[in-house]
């Protein structure tokens, strides 16, 4: 407890989750008791639910730069994975009967999105083919590129990784897709099949829980045809997400039932989440609000990331190629394990992670890490610090000094 | 607008969502900004996420007599049923290798548990049973027992139905596939397989959506061995639900990724939603708080039931056998379509619905109506009034003045 002299807590986790913005909150308030209806009954109580959903929808919608029926509602980007890779069996355009769905994903790719494929891998219903990162942790163009064939019906590939931070080339990879599929329409046109490009596999699909909030959410800018995103990652409440997904795009409904969501997604919506995530990306929506924001945190993050090189001489970034994510930075620190550093950082009142938060539980070295070359030795000494929009120049310090301390204590000094 | 004299709405919808309980908003209250934690987060903000998340399900555990880790949150009653459906694939007792698993449901079941079973039957994976209600809107235990055969994985019968409020035997049917697991135990102990009774087939489900709020939720009491709950049914919010399953029940993971849930259910938890359910459950529990409440609403119904048929000669119950809930009375009127009745209804001020909200949209009649053997042309007449915790006297005297007006400029007084 010697160090424990700060008040105030300093969340350094961003990436696990964010707190409700209280723009958010405040426009989620009529919606619990008052404002309490379904958004499926015809009466008025429906409708003004069914209002707000549709004004969310809209909000969305221009922001991705969509139209308004291309926006899912989810109850996160956990289901919004799961229901891309589900969707991958839901093919028609194979080019011959026997041949299985081919998937293109990456090792560095959030679980949700992962597990899915393997699962369905296992089960003996699609091939997957897993690119592996660089060194530094970077996918490139030319390996989805190589990786492509007749029968590759989904291309899923995460635009800044959650642990790592590093962002994706997805424009490239986007266009490398979209020429694919030009050839792929004259390989059609010569078996008399005439296909628009868009209606061809593969489907180019993003998980962006760590990107909208700093980067381009603009699909047709990005050339993806789906993007995964989730509420509780910028600053909208948990239970709530999106698959943001073409009309083109053949979802195979993982839910079923009342035919919610152009009877693609069933389940009544979740009306305060909705709106709350319609509020939190109209926040995003102001101009230059991203870029503003990614400039802010970047001199935060050198200042952080200067500490830690400097406080442990025997710190090393995980990455350091650019394009990295303003909010994260991840370390391997020498000798001392994740877990105990996390305890010890935690006690003084300081939030950071080791790995992802879903697995945070688990002693598992990070999938991430040892895709990356990193042994499962020093995986398991890695420390995920990401930053905020709450995050301040004064906590950066408070942070240093704490950790500082630690690191005498834990001799790495 | 000569009836839009009330100043105030009346909601007569309660079977299709319900406000949140002042006392859940409450609950919840803390957790949007301030204690925002990743429950799967190891750290302090982690930590008293994942506190308030175990509370909430040992306050479930208690209300459904369950352990701790047979209670799975969901986005929903939806996502429960798909996964209820989902798991009737994940079979391993099944007499022979060819044989396919075997569903037996009924024709009144909601659609979100209708919806995946009939999918899985197109794509061939199950077969299944949809058992046919009486005229009266009853399924009976001896229609369960003629029905169940050695490869039946899943039986699923709701508890009270959304739409005509009939409460099925379901302790009945439990005992009927108890003594058939026995015969079970007997014919695998013959083949020298020794399994517990709990561990055979068939599970059984029951969607108890529109039941918990009033009737007995205790699972080992009804014998059933999994039961479907929607939050925003019982004064919760709307994004969350559960799955009560005994730690036997087979399930297949719907969601996979982080490995939530006791690694059956994947995504983030909605923390504010689990907190606003086991607060909901908590008032739930008071000792004859759901007596109590059934109590105050029959002579709220027999009022509503009693005025509908003096004032609309022509209008009848679509069934009077009882037991039925004392929150939905569902009549067929003379002559006026439902969708119709509902608008001038609703410019009155008066919420009620045309069959189950999610296919409040759709002008098909309700399968459940015809089911009851209904034509389409009296299923397209029908209105569904249904009564809730702030439902008064004074409503119902004021919906009956209305409809009584109603009534006779639509000449069917």
């Amino acid at each position: 407890m010697e160090l424990g002299y700060f008040s105030m807590r300093i969340y350094l986790d961003y990436a696990a989750s964010t707190p409700v913005a209280p723009e958010v909150l405040k426009a989620m308030t009529p919606y619990w008791s008052e404002k309490f209806g379904n958004p499926s009954s015809a009466h008025s109580f429906g409708r003004e639910a069914e209002i707000v959903v549709d004004e969310a929808r809209e909000t969305l919608a221009k922001f991705f730069e969509v139209d308004f029926d291309e926006v899912y509602f989810t109850s996160g980007a956990t289901e919004a994975n799961n229901w891309v890779a589900a969707s991958a069996t839901n093919n028609k355009q194979l080019t011959t009967n026997n041949s299985k769905p081919h998937v293109i994903t990456t090792e560095i790719e959030h679980e949700s999105l992962l597990e899915p494929i393997k699962e369905l891998e296992r089960q003996g219903k699609i091939e997957a083919t897993y690119l592996k990162p660089s060194r530094d942790g970077f996918i490139s163009a030319s390996q989805v590129e190589a990786a492509l064939n007749n029968n590759t019906v989904l291309v899923s590939v995460i635009y800044v990784n959650n642990e790592i931070g590093t962002v994706q080339p997805i424009k490239e990879i986007g266009k490398v897709i979209e020429k694919f599929k030009s050839l792929n329409v004259q390989r059609l046109k010569e078996k008399a099949l005439n296909l628009k490009p868009s209606t061809l596999y593969p489907v180019f699909h993003t998980d962006a829980v760590q990107a909208v909030q700093l980067f381009e959410p603009r699909l047709s800018y990005i050339k993806v045809d789906a993007m995964t995103v989730s509420g509780h990652k910028l600053y909208a409440p948990k239970g709530v997400g999106v698959l943001i997904a073409r009309k083109d795009v053949p979802l195979l409904p993982l839910l079923r039932g009342g035919g919610q969501e152009f009877e693609q997604r069933s389940g009544t919506l979740n009306v305060p989440g909705i709106v709350g995530l319609g509020k939190a990306i109209e926040l995003l929506s102001v101009k230059g609000v991203r870029q503003r924001e990614h400039k802010r945190l970047a001199p935060l993050k050198e200042q952080l990331t200067n500490g830690i090189l400097q406080i442990i001489p025997g710190a090393k970034l995980t990455t350091s190629k650019e394009p990295q994510a303003g909010h994260i930075v991840n370390v391997i620190i020498p000798r001392v394990q994740s877990q105990i550093m996390l305890i010890a950082l935690d006690q003084a009142g300081i939030a950071v992670s080791a790995g992802a938060a879903c697995s945070a539980k688990s002693v598992q070295p990070s999938p991430v890490l040892l895709s990356l070359g990193y042994s499962a030795d020093e995986a398991l000494r890695s420390l995920r610090f990401s930053l905020g929009r709450l995050t301040t120049k004064k906590e950066i310090e408070a942070t240093l000094e704490i950790l500082a301390r630690l690191a005498k204590r834990f001799k790495i000094a």
